[in-house]
């Protein structure tokens, strides 16, 4: 909780511009618009991905006209439109702790909300003028849609390889993550191997994320995620806990696992069970030595920059990151 | 069928050179992604948007590089995208004859692949290098989400005036058609007023001809339709043939009426009354009227333009997409 405040403490001023970031750009033309995206958008997310771009512009000399902040506001909405999307797909309930968009309204509101949240973060981007940043995030969501085309089409598979995991979470959450810290350095004009460290930083530090979340589901219960623990498998979603022990399990406990998987619905006692599998065959502890080595990446690549604060912020970042998953 | 014969003869090369830039820009990351666009992508689509792109930017003196019809396949995409959307929106079971591909895989991926061309016609655009270009596709993809939106808002919705629906065509088709125009003016180079008349002549095509497509829901067949005729209608979708009738008809038939689109399901005889009650108080009549003076807009766009072939052709298309409605 410590580092939490610490790293609020840093970025107040950066947080309070892009809220208003947020709100200012939405700009619908028709209101009923506004209250559909607003419902998932201003419900207390962590503007993580905005904060990323904000403190690497920074920290290469941004001096645009135009707030950084302002251009930020693109990976909220992007954040937001693939929330309203995988909500969707997978059918879930809850999201940021209330009823899911898709809930309130219906499927179809929160798909073509999401569409036009893309399509909002994209006017964004052509507003740098920079057809490089435009070409990082229209790449950025086509990658994005086929990670979880790509999740779908392996829906309670099996045999998911770990390859296949890491193309996934790849795709899903390191490209968005790296797309943010990617641009911060492009607005700022800065210089190419820059640009490409603070990309790996992103890409890094995106990794070590979604693993610690995937972790999460198993180690967390509902008051702290906002949502039911065991929900990726209960979605038939297999995770690096999962993958790991599947593959390193007897039969027998492998064969009782794939019964629970199938079946996408247990007691208590039996995700108690399968907790236990985790820790025996080690595929949590698996998870945590994979996180770690992305962590230590992401930090590596911050060397070059010297102290200013907000390369102390990137990685107190990191080490936020990495708090959750250990 | 001459006129279309007309034109198919006169861009015959072109659509050649769309088909293969529809197949070679789509370079999906994953196999099965390519699968499912392919399936609404190349199952016989006019591609009157990419051709409207290519014959514009051709008229204007288009000299890039790069083929037009590389960058046109950006507003199939879009409106394959859309349709993938819509078909999920409006539970649509069949689209170009063929079962919607939410019904040959499931809804999500269904979301996730327009996601995937969404972005992909987006990647394409940040290709042209002008950021002009992107921005009126982002515009084109905002516009296009919110007139959704509007539409299901609108659902069954009795009392929506004209202007509601002038509202709703304008950002679901016309804004696409007019942006194929403007941006096959933008990568010419063309001056500011031929483009801002090529834009108009898209405008008022994209009016027209979802006029002409609205009035066909009403006149045709499901062999001709590809779909089911008063599809519209079943899901709750009030176009201007039904608003104008029901502001003109008497109580007792409006009231009629409304008993139906409420109950969004009907006999072929209630159907067949209803078409009477459409042709009784000039609904029908009055869509034609309206196309008619959009289809003439069109035509006087393109007066400033001299005698080239490309300005025959998008003439012909003119009369083409009123000869649907006629």
């Amino acid at each position: 909780m410590y580092l939490k405040k610490k790293i609020l403490d840093a970025v107040k001023d950066d947080l309070t511009k892009i809220e208003q970031a947020l709100a200012h750009n939405l700009n619908p033309h028709f209101e009923l618009v506004r209250r559909v995206a607003g419902h998932l958008l201003f419900a207390g997310g962590k503007r993580l991905r905005p904060l990323l771009m904000v403190l690497t512009a920074r920290l290469c000399g941004y001096k645009g006209k135009r707030s950084a902040a302002d251009f930020a506001a693109i990976f909220e909405y992007l954040h937001a439109a693939t929330l309203l999307h995988d909500d969707v797909v997978d059918g879930g309930q809850l999201r940021r702790g209330q009823a899911a968009a898709h809930q309130v309204w219906d499927p179809p509101t929160a798909v073509l909300t999401g569409d036009f949240l893309l399509a909002r973060s994209l006017s964004l981007a052509a507003a740098t003028g920079l057809p490089e940043v435009i070409s990082v995030i229209a790449n950025i969501t086509e990658l994005m849609s086929q990670g979880e085309i790509r999740q779908l089409a392996h829906k309670g598979d099996v045999n998911l390889s770990e390859d296949d995991y890491m193309d996934v979470i790849r795709c899903k959450t390191a490209v968005l993550f790296r797309g943010a810290c990617q641009v911060g350095a492009l607005i700022a004009g800065a210089p190419g191997p820059q640009t490409a460290s603070l990309a790996d930083y992103g890409f890094h530090l995106g990794i070590a994320f979604q693993m610690a979340d995937d972790l999460l589901d198993y180690t967390q219960d509902t008051a702290v995620l906002g949502k039911p623990a065991g929900a990726d498998l209960r979605e038939g979603k297999l995770t690096l806990p999962v993958i790991y022990t599947l593959q390193r399990a007897t039969p027998a406990d492998r064969q009782w696992m794939v019964g629970l998987i199938q079946r996408q619905e247990f007691s208590a006692a039996e995700f108690g069970g399968l907790l236990g599998l985790l820790e025996r065959y080690g595929g949590v502890a698996y998870t945590r030595e994979c996180a770690a080595r992305h962590i230590q990446n992401a930090k590596d690549t911050l060397r070059q920059f010297g102290p200013w604060p907000e390369r102390d912020t990137l990685l107190d970042i990191v080490d936020y990151a990495w708090s959750r998953a250990a």
